[in-house]
């Protein structure tokens, strides 16, 4: 009895010690459609400020006035204990989606996310290279928590005593109803700190709610044209001859190339990293980088931020620092200024100046035991979990501000990025190697404003290596990553044709896909789109009932579908992927017909189809009225100035119009307005002729990066 | 530039903000070789207050005095960012163990854990069904931290750029030293709160260190005889009619049984539960229970302590629950007495009063998305955090104060524990289910203060299921979980008399099983003991150097081995499992002479010797000197005051003396002294002929459970 006296007191004490303070969410809106709340007292860093990007006023105040999509009332705010507690409605059949870079799943709705900066570990755990805060609603509004913490984000999962739309109770003993996770009326969200900002997104659909949300963040990156053209990784330890050959043997091989990255071995140290050239093998890097860009290839740079003790910066930097090694190199505190320019001087003389066209910028995300711990220490303050949340982050900012100042774009690979990021020119990539989860990771990123690539590395057949081409050359950056296996293109000789094909057709669709970006930049809406972002797809994703196993399924968790083998590659192109081993797949096609976009045949008016394209396609479907403007098979992406025939294809019925947007493909003028749109139209005649027409917006009286433009309706 | 300034501002802003606070450790010496600092302000509840326990002052004393075994200078407290930060030295060649109930592995240095309450989720990462955050330390100390809160503990990771033993730098381009986990001098530690208590522990070996750990926990329990026996569950759903038709079934096969456990089916409702019975499966529990109990046979209870609102208690016990449920269940806030009592009530009446052994409380430790959400708040001002650690120890304790105050030992099973539970009748499973891992938990378990049965529930084939029930029937709780699968002992029937034969010898083993308990009670020696808890156990775990993998291993991280698949039972018995496959293992021995315990013949003299035990056997070796006292095969522990022919069985050339704990084997009169402890002495004459002795010391003048006491030397 003493003990539990002893507990009752404990109770009391402890009770008036974590007393809670119920706090009004007071909602401003900051854009038609965007609100924000503050809630308690916010860390001064968070990830839009580490972002640093400005809305695109003009592109949201386009997007229009909309009411606050949810019920106030049901918006609620708490802090205790230290920490910042959030709760949102759900209704019954309510999807959430986004919260971070997963590879497993699409729907969010009935899962617990720890948002926490890492590799992905093969949970969809919240544990991720962009740990987004971000949600957004089948139901047309998006909520982002805007701190630099580990937020934890109960999606639809906590139920709670005194709810109002309490779950049925079922016995398990006697009801096949019973389930093991009952229906939750709420996301509830745990930030771990003193305060935080909310922002809440109105949309007419999920789609309009991303583009609000890219658009607060900068509105998407444009990318130089040269991005989007194939890309090469070489073997560690590779020199300027090695270099040299390998653009050849491209060349030789017919095989398209714009860039070329340098993995560890171009500098003096590595692990960590001194950022300085190894004239062992690279006596002459300004040289080989004039070399090669006549040639049309341009050079990227891996590295990881970690400071070698060899470096000249080494001393200068050390007060700069955090408290904690990575690998044995420093962790320089980015959101310092000092720190910022010791590197930038560095980098610029050493590689922008050079004519270095970007960064792969690796381990920023961190497996735990290797990346700066939670209780390390920066000089500015920032806490090492706050650092960790976006360091990645910070280092796509102030390498893509240096390319900025010299007035070039660039276009890069991160391993971590987050909220706010989407005007960063990087894509992200990791080591994990699963082409389903692959291509789950292409359908998320397009909720949270990132881009990732499903890179091809190496491959047990020929059948894998060519359908793991056939995606990458879908994805944001179309890369074949050689750093640890030295493979190339070609390594497979039975199928090196239909690996060239693919490749040689992605730079056919290059504006195509340079123009999916700018609506990227221009409305927010992402370049790859998940289904559930399209309008006219309705996918009822229904739980299966599983059978009790004592040992792997022992609560019969019900089995949820979720569709993200396949994806929109901007407005009129669906991507259905094919995984080794397949000989046909299912299809999901949104409402409306669709066509085959090799044939322009009829393939199906919305519902589900079945694809057999043999080895040698992937399934590409083009919607109703779809334009789709080509240029030949090059092998490098178009010079500023140069003239390349365009073909452009009209698929199915539907008369329609289009845009074609271009620009010189690698200064920053566009933002001035220095662009040209190109307004296709296709109709029929009163003989049921096709017609196509092609009007320019030119104001600027640039030159246009086309000649002989001719239609073709398949 | 602008947004630099920004940025530089808000650093100093920051940098304010999060002041850090050094904090000197004082340390209090509270029990010989026991310290306690206490840093910042604590939470009331932790662990230790959870737990309740007293500290078994007079058998700490005979343990001696030792040194503070650390430098107090290298050991450093911070307050910063609303938590606590902790750094404790670590030496270049020392092994670190504990830190949580893992299952793959048994070495923490290297690890970044976070112990976080939780189902094992199959990596090693800290969340587990006992995140205790207690580690030892193979140079002969331990440290505690006395946190209910998500502990994350860098194990020897984290290197500090102003490190005084910084590690070698290579260069990953040239060095093959080159090791993604460069050498670390500490361990730090970050506990999320504004404060916590730390203990250090002393010892002149690990064993000793762990010894003062539970001694100050209470000491180990020391479980009824019965609880030591072979125990069988039902399948769910069950009635009193298949319960009885079990245990006869049982008896036919000569098959020893001590207590069936009632799966959900027993109550009128499950998920949420009543805890009442349904009295259309158990029309009479207490005629059953009283019926068996005639038999040799106990009954105990399976239950989540969720209270379904079908529950009389419903209404009562909502005010003292929590905010959210599980399963559509109340919570119950067990910091608080009257839920307690609320709760004790209806057990004491529906269970304890009819002869109910004890229970097996299931989902105590949670999946993340089915267990109360971290948002949740408990009437006493518990946080989510708070109780999710301990819920599982507040149940143990509670249910076994229950016992207690009805003077009979209670011996279950439960899925959640943590620190300070040593005393608490409760022996940890979980649903996983690998042979391996369950061997490495049953290591892992003995540096923490907890039991853990690896249960056979079904295997795929007979070998499988025999070397699971050798395993099982070697540990602390010999268990055969039907549950889900229906299985029996003689499931397979082509190895149905070897399983007979090792259930029947676990029963010969009682006395030196109830013994060895005795040591956990008396002097904190864990009953299953992991090899390097062993005198004279030296086993260099060296690191193997691996290849690059751009994919798999891409940082070529280094393979650490364990010894992790053998372990001891007692002072005597070195126990080295046979898995599914095997036809031969590596045993290592500690030094000294082994010997095999079914023949005696001489093994080995220390090193590592190769088992070819064949099926029928499972691998035992005895101590030079053992002396191991054996019953006859009964298929029931012996009642009180029952008698029964004892063998004393002496391994080797050693002479050697031990003693033979014995009590009533149910009440709680040991703990006022009422017990009896032999002294078996064996020598040789001067004619080198061995002499078997047997003293006793009963000042309490107990009837001795032996009767016909032979020596039998091997």
């Amino acid at each position: 009895m003493k003990t539990k006296l002893f507990l009752f007191l404990i109770c009391i004490f402890s009770g008036l010690f974590s007393q809670a303070q119920q706090v009004p969410l007071q909602w401003q809106e900051v854009a038609p459609g965007i609100w924000k709340a503050t809630v308690g007292q916010p860390d001064k860093l968070n990830p839009l400020v580490a972002a640093g990007a400005s809305p695109r006023t003009e592109a949201l105040q386009k997007l229009g006035v909309r009411a606050f999509p949810l019920a106030q009332a049901d918006c609620k705010a708490e802090l205790r204990d230290g920490k910042v507690y959030l709760r949102f409605p759900l209704q019954e059949k309510e999807q959430l989606y986004g919260l971070g870079l997963q590879f497993k799943t699409v729907n969010r709705r009935g899962q617990v996310l720890n948002l926490h900066m890492d590799h992905y570990g093969g949970v969809d755990n919240g544990r991720s290279h962009a740990p987004v805060p971000f949600y957004v609603s089948s139901n047309g509004y998006g909520v982002l928590i805007n701190s630099a913490r580990y937020i934890t984000v109960y999606a639809g999962t906590a139920v709670r005593v005194d709810s109002e739309h309490p779950p049925k109770v079922y016995d398990r003993n006697t009801s096949s109803e019973w389930s093991s996770q009952p229906y939750s009326d709420a996301v509830e969200i745990l930030v771990p700190t003193t305060g935080t900002e909310v922002y809440v997104f109105a949309g007419k659909n999920s789609m309009e709610v991303v583009q609000r949300y890219n658009l607060l963040n900068g509105g998407g990156v444009l990318p130089p044209k040269w991005g989007l053209g194939f890309t090469h990784r070489m073997p560690t330890l590779s020199t300027a001859a090695q270099v040299r050959a390998e653009a050849a043997s491209f060349e030789e091989h017919g095989f398209p190339l714009d860039f070329i990255g340098l993995e560890p071995g171009w500098q003096t140290k590595a692990y960590p990293c001194t950022f300085e050239w190894d004239k062992s093998r690279f006596p002459d890097p300004a040289g080989l980088a004039k070399e090669l860009k006549g040639k049309g290839v341009r050079l990227n740079l891996w590295l990881n931020p970690y400071l070698s003790p060899a470096s000249s910066l080494y001393e200068k930097a050390k007060p700069l620092s955090g408290t904690h090694t990575v690998w044995n190199g420093l962790v320089p505190d980015l959101t310092l200024a000092p720190a910022q320019e010791l590197y930038k001087n560095l980098f610029k003389a050493q590689h922008l100046d050079i004519g270095i066209s970007g960064y792969k910028i690796d381990e920023v995300d961190g497996y735990d035991k290797w990346i700066w711990p939670d209780v390390a220490t920066f000089p500015s303050g920032t806490t090492a979990e706050q650092m960790r949340q976006v360091f990645g982050v910070l280092m796509q900012r102030a390498t893509a501000d240096w390319f900025k100042e010299k007035g070039v774009r660039t276009y890069g690979l991160v391993r971590a990025s987050n909220a706010g990021a989407s005007s960063l020119p990087y894509v992200i990539y990791n080591d994990y190697y699963d082409h389903h989860d692959f291509i789950t990771a292409l359908c998320n990123s397009s909720f949270i404003g990132v881009l990732w690539t499903p890179e091809v590395r190496a491959s047990k057949t020929a059948e894998e290596w060519l359908r793991r081409m056939q995606s990458a050359c879908f994805s944001p950056m179309a890369m074949l990553n050689a750093w640890a296996d030295g493979t190339k293109p070609w390594s497979f000789p039975e199928v090196e044709a239909q690996v060239k094909e693919v490749a040689l057709l992605r730079m056919q669709l290059l504006p195509y896909l340079y123009n999916t970006f700018s609506q990227y930049y221009m409305e927010g809406k992402p370049p790859v789109r998940a289904m559930n972002l399209v309008e006219g797809f309705s996918y009822q994703d229904k739980a299966e009932k599983t059978a009790l196993d004592g040992t792997n399924n022992p609560y019969q968790v019900a089995l949820k579908k979720d569709v993200k083998d396949q994806f929109m590659l901007g407005d009129y192109l669906l991507v259905a992927p094919m995984f080794a081993g397949q000989t046909d797949r299912k299809v999901i096609l949104p409402a409306g017909k669709w066509y085959d976009f090799y044939t322009g045949e009829f393939v199906g008016d919305g519902g589900i189809i079945t694809a057999t394209p043999g080895l040698n396609k992937i399934p590409v479907y083009v919607k109703d009225g779809g334009i789709i403007p080509m240029i030949p098979p090059v092998l490098h992406t178009p010079a500023p100035g140069e003239q390349l025939a365009l073909e452009i294809r009209h698929y199915g019925e539907a008369e329609s119009s289009a845009n074609l947007y271009d620009d010189d493909g690698e200064s920053f003028s566009y933002q001035q307005g220095k662009y040209m749109q190109y307004q296709l139209t296709a109709k029929k005649d009163k003989n049921g002729k096709w017609n196509g027409k092609v009007a320019v917006d030119n104001k600027q009286g640039l030159k246009s990066g086309y000649k002989e433009i001719k239609w073709r309706f398949m």
